[in-house]
């Protein structure tokens, strides 16, 4: 049995630092990096696919809303016109950064409230994963299961891998708990950990309303802008690696 | 005998409008598409490429400062690992456009201040040469002659095209006038095409204080958001082609 | 009988170009200058003043969304906390540039996407009106009447001005009729002239649907950014005239 | 005696925090607040005085270049016309927030690139002391002493408050030490606070060359950005106290 483990990373942005990338890379394997828009620059993007090279760690893409100040965790009313363009731009910029490298690109997962609308509005959906497809029918789309997202990717035959979050509270309807409502964020890094195993060895994991949420995952993902996600990532390594579970890309 | 005719292109932004791209593409060989830091932004960039491509234009990245309200004119003391990271960025996000519609990236051209600063700082250039030649040592840069970016770019092996401005009077030590001084800035179309001959047909140019001076040029270029670019390409494309001179990219 | 006719202006960013106003200016009685966020930086707002002032115009501050690229008409799920202290900040930036022309500010009205969120979110009209009261109580918000952007305005204690759009299709409702939908733009000068006249004369407009619809106005807004932007306002002007209205400010 | 202690403050971002703003204000008497082009944004800048105004500091504005991903540090080509502006508009932008909470601007400094051009080129010196004036010919303008800064500001008949910086080497002639070179920054709480004490007490301070330099100070400066600014504040604060020099603002 094996689990891809991924954060986002690459968060910095000029003279500002976020994340914890040196201690968070050796626990993942793979990294989605921002492209500019919502975080990163050029410099910045330079250095964390040095460090992701070092680390060897498959790297993809994170485009985001054109939104510096909201961190693209603002949703914002962006045509399908506008989203496809602004995730074929952001892909390419990174993907000199590994072509200079002689990395490949891993894969493109979208972020923040680029990737919730995806996963409620499909022609937004569609846009990302056209350009995912024009850009390069090899490289997978990450995406919620059971959403817009993951359909309208497959409908345009896009390789799709479905992600699963152990620091979120899930309902029994199999959706995300609303940031803001009990039960939406794990904090304690055991914890975490005991959902990651229930999500990969078991397909489940505890409902906010009790009970269980069936769950589909070859990608775990880690908030790399928490504080304690090292801690976090350690534990659910280490959970995972107890139960015969080994972290390895797809 | 012939000649590239190259002018920046796609310098639109958001909603605003700048340059007269339909008009003047078909008076073209190639142009230097903007990036989105100085001009352009992803949309106008996919449209850019589509006239582009139904011209059938050579299209080359046109990277330039992040100054976006200085329209990349304004010189910025950017460290050689910056403008490496942000020519790389440029080139990339460009080059994403191109590959889904199944273009080459022709040729890069440093734009503004970012291009002045590397005919006078060889650090800068060398920059600028080495992410063009990190990202594929096929495309060519296109260089003022006789100044440290041609210099720097084929110390590194990189191919270079040499470029004159029909539209610029020349010192007799071969440099440009400066920006603000008599004859800067030739206005009248005839005389930028009769200028445009000299420089084709016989390697020279009449220079501000009076006499010739030697110009070496594998391409002219037509600076696109002056009002009249579109007269004056008309202008020396009609005076080469009388002289024999065919318009066609290198 | 007077009316006050309005229009944004000052829409220009760095090299870019976008309305006509030194042709439309001396044709309103008011603008509304954009503040740098979706349009405007420092040196078209200083130049945008120094026109206001030597046509004799009132001049009010235009916040918009943080949203350059998309000229701030795209909804953002800002919160009311950042909207209250974007408003802030665009307010205070154009003040600067009144103050030092010893120009009053006139009044505050918010652009595209922010002011039609504010037609219909409460919490968003009500940052908005905190933002100007808290600046200066005396300053009025220019509001579409009957809507969450009047309630709450009103309900802090903060002047309103009735805004109504001659070249906008409305509704038997009230309400505007949709971008995108039959009628709902009027470009015919002849056309927005008599129901301009209709508005200020007769307090209605013909609606989208036949029959009329009530329509309260202290002020008439020309869309600037129209390319006969300049026709419609001379149209309007004239009409209002013939029947004795007098175009001046509130 | 009595001397001014001032840092930089509010130069965070969005979602990137900066600098210890909470621990380092108790320990001054005044700060100089990003206004959002280099460093701060609308919510910042608010949270920001909130915590001056709890703190009992006096607040000044804090302009820089508009650039963002450089911190402000990177010299750029601005014409005077546009630094007028530019520094128009921040100075205007934090008013606002000073205005809603019964503040006053105390003061007004340049921030890195665009206060180090300044001490060498008199136009740019010129241009922020000319905005200054206009904005508010009472506020005083924060200057490095003998440098066209000081000397355009008082030409203009600007009020000026000479700075000095106790982390900084100084050489014989009285200029900083060019960062990178030996000696450039003092990292030793416990030195800083000797110089800082020499620097007010006896107007002179070490040189890097070796003997003394004259220093005339109104105001000490603190680097907010350095990870240990506050326990150089809290040495620079109890050395001065020691020798019965309060801390209090001009």
């Amino acid at each position: 049995m094996k689990i891809d483990l991924n954060a986002d990373a690459g968060e910095s942005f000029g003279n500002w630092k976020l994340g914890r990338d040196e201690e968070l890379f050796p626990l993942l394997s793979s990294v989605n990096v921002a492209c500019g828009f919502h975080a990163g620059d050029p410099l910045t993007m330079g250095r964390t696919l040095e460090l992701a090279q070092k680390t060897g760690l498959a790297v993809g893409a994170h485009p985001g809303f054109p939104d510096r100040v909201g961190f693209g965790r603002r949703e914002m009313a962006a045509t399908p016109e506008e989203v496809y363009a602004d995730v074929l731009y952001q892909v390419g910029a990174l993907s000199a950064f590994l072509k200079v490298r002689g990395l490949p690109l891993h894969h493109i997962k979208a972020h923040g409230a680029l990737y919730n609308r995806a996963t409620k509005d499909p022609p937004t959906a569609r846009a990302i994963a056209q350009a995912a497809l024009d850009f390069d029918p090899q490289v997978p789309l990450v995406v919620l299961p059971n959403t817009p997202l993951e359909q309208e990717a497959q409908r345009l035959g896009l390789r799709t891998v479905a992600e699963a979050f152990p620091e979120r509270g899930y309902s029994r309807d199999g959706r995300l708990a609303p940031r803001g409502t009990p039960g939406a964020w794990i904090h304690d890094p055991a914890e975490a950990a005991r959902r990651a195993v229930q999500m990969v060895v078991k397909g489940r994991v505890a409902a906010v309303e009790g009970g269980w949420v069936e769950v589909r995952a070859q990608t775990l993902c880690i908030h790399g802008d928490n504080p304690s996600a090292v801690e976090i990532a350690r534990a659910i390594r280490e959970a995972l690696r107890a139960e015969g579970v080994s972290i390895e890309t797809y």
